[in-house]
């Protein structure tokens, strides 16, 4: 028996923060308090240089904080790479039972498509979690755009851009609108998808909405080699979900 | 011709703000700036009586703004208003014409089957407008259960819930995750549904999330007929959305 389970220390807490979807100033008032009282940072990163989580809230951190990174192999098969969140979660698990609270930064929203799900799943549990909602990218394109996702009683969907054709076109049928997201290298047959459909007139293209680098371009301006995975089409059937 | 035409001022900027799900430190810094900036507020409100988006926002108001509640009639059958917004974008314009920036507080996000659209589709071609986007009511359901809403190629339904039943039951059918919104009357419809579909241990309720009456509750402890149109149902059919 060590000193410490003789004289238990009350554990930490783990926090999922939303931080919004890139631009520093639409993280909540609540995710900077956070942010900044928290002893432990962790964020998802690459497996070599910069997290963009951490990028986003830099101008934010006071510098005195212990920082994870969470580095995760980009390759699509290896997808969710369950070692890496066994491994983060034993770190983590470490600094919460010594009694120190751990903030992990999502992009976005934690529970919109998020890979901090995975962090949940395995600690909820054995610790106290709290998720603080944040901005979600489905929210920042649509204002950004200035096109409303839906209205009154429409059917929104959304529909990740990796699915196949198939099914992709039955849920377009359906939908009154329609949010298509992780277009990344999927963009081609998407718009041939929405061509087809008929509906390429009514959808809307963003690339990195609300970042430095944020792009808004016609469907047939596209290249669609160079869409990045942070790209997202909007398409509503009544062209605008006012009308 | 007045003086004002001889000498124009430069118009005022209309923003329409989500101002977050409830809990008034859900708000974005990019909101409370201008929340705190602006000449003149305009918010959504009942026909008699208070305004929820006002008293969300309330701990934060510096006191001496110009307010103008956009008072709606209650009445489904009447909905959308024509009439009320029309009268909104007259006096919202007059202000703007004037030169000075008004800020429409939206509850949740402005374009999340919010009404702000109706102001931006009667006011977007004649004024600049900028669409400041917030936490949803969708991700603070989520947050505040401890419930992803969908992970990687998941389709996620939005549907509303006044929807007839034979619509909800095929796209429930078909999505791998649902978030039923606008409950309030319909829950009696709803549960039935999800019941009849072997869904109900998959799905969750909550009401007023984040605010200070928020409520969780398991399906079959709910009474049908207390449901508030703040409420919301989670449903994804892999129990969790990261198994």
């Amino acid at each position: 028996m060590t000193a410490q389970d003789q004289n238990p220390t009350a554990p930490g807490r783990l926090y999922g923060l939303g931080i919004g979807p890139g631009d520093p100033e639409l993280i909540t008032l609540k995710a900077l308090r956070l942010l900044q009282s928290v002893p432990v940072l962790a964020y998802p990163a690459p497996e070599e240089g910069e997290s963009l989580a951490r990028q986003i809230v830099a101008p934010h951190l006071p510098g005195s904080q212990e920082e994870i990174a969470i580095r995760m192999p980009m390759v699509v098969s290896r997808f969710p790479a369950q070692e890496v969140y066994d491994w983060a979660a034993g770190a983590l698990g470490e600094h919460l039972a010594a009694g120190r609270d751990v903030a992990v930064l999502c992009e976005g929203d934690p529970f919109f498509y998020g890979s901090f799900m995975y962090l949940f799943g395995r600690m909820a549990e054995r610790f106290a979690v709290e998720v603080v909602p944040g901005v979600s990218s489905l929210t920042a394109c649509a204002a950004t755009l200035g096109a409303p996702l839906a209205a009154r009683n429409d059917v929104l969907a959304i529909l990740p851009a990796p699915l196949d054709e198939a099914l992709l076109t039955a849920r377009l049928q359906e939908a009154d609108a329609a949010a298509i997201i992780k277009v990344g290298r999927h963009f081609g047959k998407i718009r041939r998808l929405l061509q087809d459909l008929g509906l390429a007139d009514n959808a809307r293209y963003i690339e990195h909405a609300t970042m430095g680098n944020q792009k808004i371009l016609p469907l047939d301006a596209v290249t669609a080699e160079a869409v990045p995975y942070f790209s997202m089409i909007l398409m509503h059937k009544r062209g605008e979900a006012w009308s």
